[in-house]
């Protein structure tokens, strides 16, 4: 009897192993095991374990350490081989606007935002689409305006460029006068301006179109009325984050709308310009994939603008396309929910305005902008304001030079003269990463507090 | 004793699958299973898989049919969901330089040339290096250099460009007189030289510099001492194939050293000029990746380009930086082996070439640039020759204009005149993909015979 049990027992045994080994298997399906791709998967896996502690990353395209690993590539301030080590006396870098906020997000999202490139994957000159696009992006760029109320794209062109940097000069020289004999394109903005407008149009020149200066410079001077214009005009504005109009009536106006979306502004009605620039840079944050598009309403624009870009740079990276297709495609599929970028982006550039502000709020020595909150089409409810940069003021009359005054107190910004603002003024980038930031307020502290000593 | 057998056999099979399900396992060690990088690895395999029956392939982005899945994007000529049908009376495409020839290699190369881009890779304007360039990218270039034994690279500054189109016009700008009372610097080339100098001169022209026209047209004008020469080199010439030197002596330079690889070219010397300019489209064949790199010896000529780049486009995209040095990484570890990717470009044109010149040679109506073998410093061996293009000239009278000749055979050549050449030449690109070729020699075949049946 004992046998009969021990012998069944061991029969529903070898009955349970064989239904785990042959059947469950095919049961639950499990993955495929990975062909060609499972090498470079598992170098991506392998690098992105690494622990930098928080305060870097390493990339598969780092510099290698003694093992044979990328090494961790720290913030601003840290330091060591897992970037845990914290540089005393170091200053708060938040001149430049690289929006590494963003970061957090996509980390957070590995598995729906990566993607692998083959060794084959489109070599060629020549996309699928028109002028070196490619069809799915165009139509996701266009998808993702819709989804976000910010633009109308129905009707009009699309060109891809290598950032809006590159894009800036291309229309330029497409809204310029394509005859030899006419006289050569104004080209101006209105104070405070985003520098590299003037410093890019100064460099590239032609007989077509030069720089002119600011919008307030010319009523002082005579104009001709035969003169063209080309207006630049950002909106929201960078430095100060206001809505912006162009202000010469007759003018060809390019719109840079790289903020106008909801991490940093209110959506009103969607933009609904002639010629419109919006960069990946400040959307999804991916500044170093170098990807902006124009949209375009003038047919003979459009071509001039992607004449000029096949003879400068033959369109942009195809391996950029496939990779912009794929964040775009992850904005779009969580937007409304839980993984919205845009809802992300503004709850932690509100929080950093709000600490900011409050900090400066205690000083006479200092202002900020005036933001009011304001009704967002895009959240379909009132938002506070979230910009993306701090345009401070210096109130004391020994801080005539602000960004100087700063750079004493430990902070590198970018100077109001830069923008062609007063020198009361300057730049505090918001949206650079979480530790640039808490530096930031770190050494304003005893900035304001100085203050505080002066007036008591 | 049965019933003991019985249970003895029973437990031995329990041990035997305990041990499969169990201890097996960890025996082998199988690979981990993938994190977060086996959905877009799955995605990838699978787009890798879709049918194209050879002549044509599918990618990650392409335009997505009834089943969800991207449609196979066709070699010219070929069409159908699968690719596999032939149009009738289809010409012969064989305008672009599009060095699709080397897709094959990679195919076979799956493995080791895929990369995963994670979504937070190198998101920031900055990279580990100086001025946009990324460390191990710069070093593995040098390295590749060092390899092949075609260009000295120590002591040199590398700038990365969007394409080596990019970088034309960047250095003719850095080497143009700063000074605005200077006199604009003079572009020029010899005949036969590539369209495109021409073309980016005349849209990019500022007061610094202008195209001029050929060296052979200055010889006939008056040409003031003071004048500022830019000479632009192709060596080995694009179109024909043959070694040049910059003509004017005491001009500055840039030498296009686009073909100067081992598929194309017999490796002399290693180059050694002060400006040099590469190009990974014909390297790898990845033109549309838009990477390229310059060597320059003069650091001022390096600040003024990189300051270019700058205003430009804020460097090349670091999607690409990051594949490029994964392509680069594979030709140099297969380099000397079975693998060697310039042994694979070698082979696949050196049997282009001798079909097409076997062909030729067969008729009296065209000729073929003169090519002999030569001893190349790479392969330690004589070489046959394996020109990128063929520069092909119609020898009757009748067909002056030879690519229009050829356009009424069907073949779609780049006009001698574009090359600023004699009408009789026109140019045939051979690093086109097989189906192209094969279309060539299918269309040239009747051009031929055609000529016997005059002649006869």
């Amino acid at each position: 009897m004992k046998l009969q049990l021990a012998l069944f027992s061991s029969l529903f045994l070898n009955a349970y192993f064989y239904f785990c080994l042959f059947l469950h298997h095919h049961h639950h399906q499990p993955p495929p095991s990975l062909g060609w791709t499972g090498s470079a998967a598992r170098e991506a896996e392998a690098v992105a374990a690494i622990d930098c502690s928080g305060h870097g990353r390493a990339y598969l395209d780092g510099v290698l350490d003694g093992g044979g690993l990328p090494v961790c590539e720290c913030n601003k301030c840290y330091y060591g081989s897992d970037c845990s080590r914290l540089l005393h006396d170091c200053p708060a870098d938040v001149d430049s606007g690289d929006a590494m906020f963003l970061e957090a997000y996509w980390q957070q999202r590995a598995a729906s935002s990566a993607v692998v490139v083959s060794g084959w994957h489109r070599m060629s000159y020549f996309t699928d689409g028109k002028d070196d696009l490619t069809i799915e992006l165009e139509k996701h760029i266009r998808i993702l305006h819709q989804a976000v109320g910010n633009a109308v794209t129905d009707g009009k062109f699309i060109v891809f460029g290598a950032g809006s940097a590159q894009l800036i000069n291309a229309l330029v020289y497409a809204l310029s006068p394509s005859n030899a004999s006419s006289s050569p394109a104004s080209v101006v903005a209105s104070a405070p301006y985003y520098p590299f407008y003037k410093e890019q149009t100064n460099l590239f020149a032609t007989r077509a179109y030069g720089w002119r200066g600011t919008t307030s410079d010319l009523a002082n001077a005579s104009v001709s009325s035969a003169t063209n214009f080309i207006e630049l005009v950002t909106s929201p504005n960078n430095p100060d984050g206001q809505f912006k109009q162009p202000v010469l009536g007759t003018s060809a106006v390019i719109v840079d709308y790289a903020y106008y979306w909801p991490h940093y502004s209110p959506i009103l009605d969607p933009a609904d310009e002639d010629v419109m620039l919006f960069s990946i840079s400040k959307i999804s944050g991916h500044a170093g994939s170098r990807f902006g598009w124009a949209v375009i309403k003038d047919e003979g624009v459009y071509e001039r603008t992607t004449n000029y870009l096949s003879l400068n740079t033959m369109g942009v990276s195809r391996d950029t396309h496939l990779r912009a297709l794929k964040l775009i495609k992850v904005m779009i599929a969580e937007k409304g929910g839980e993984g919205d970028i845009f809802e992300f982006g503004y709850r932690t550039l509100k929080a950093r305005w709000s600490k900011l502000h409050e900090l400066v709020s205690s000083s006479s020595r200092f202002s900020l902008q005036q933001h009011s909150a304001q009704h967002c089409n895009y959240f379909g409810a009132i938002r506070d304001p979230s910009p993306a940069y701090a345009w401070l003021k210096c109130e004391w009359k020994e801080d005539e030079d602000c960004h100087e005054a700063l750079r004493k107190g430990s902070i590198i910004s970018r100077a109001g003269a830069l923008f062609e603002a007063d020198s009361h003024y300057t730049r505090l980038s918001l949206v650079k990463t979480q530790d640039d930031f808490d530096l930031l307020l770190k050494r304003m502290q005893p900035l304001v507090s100085q203050e505080a000593m002066a007036s008591s």
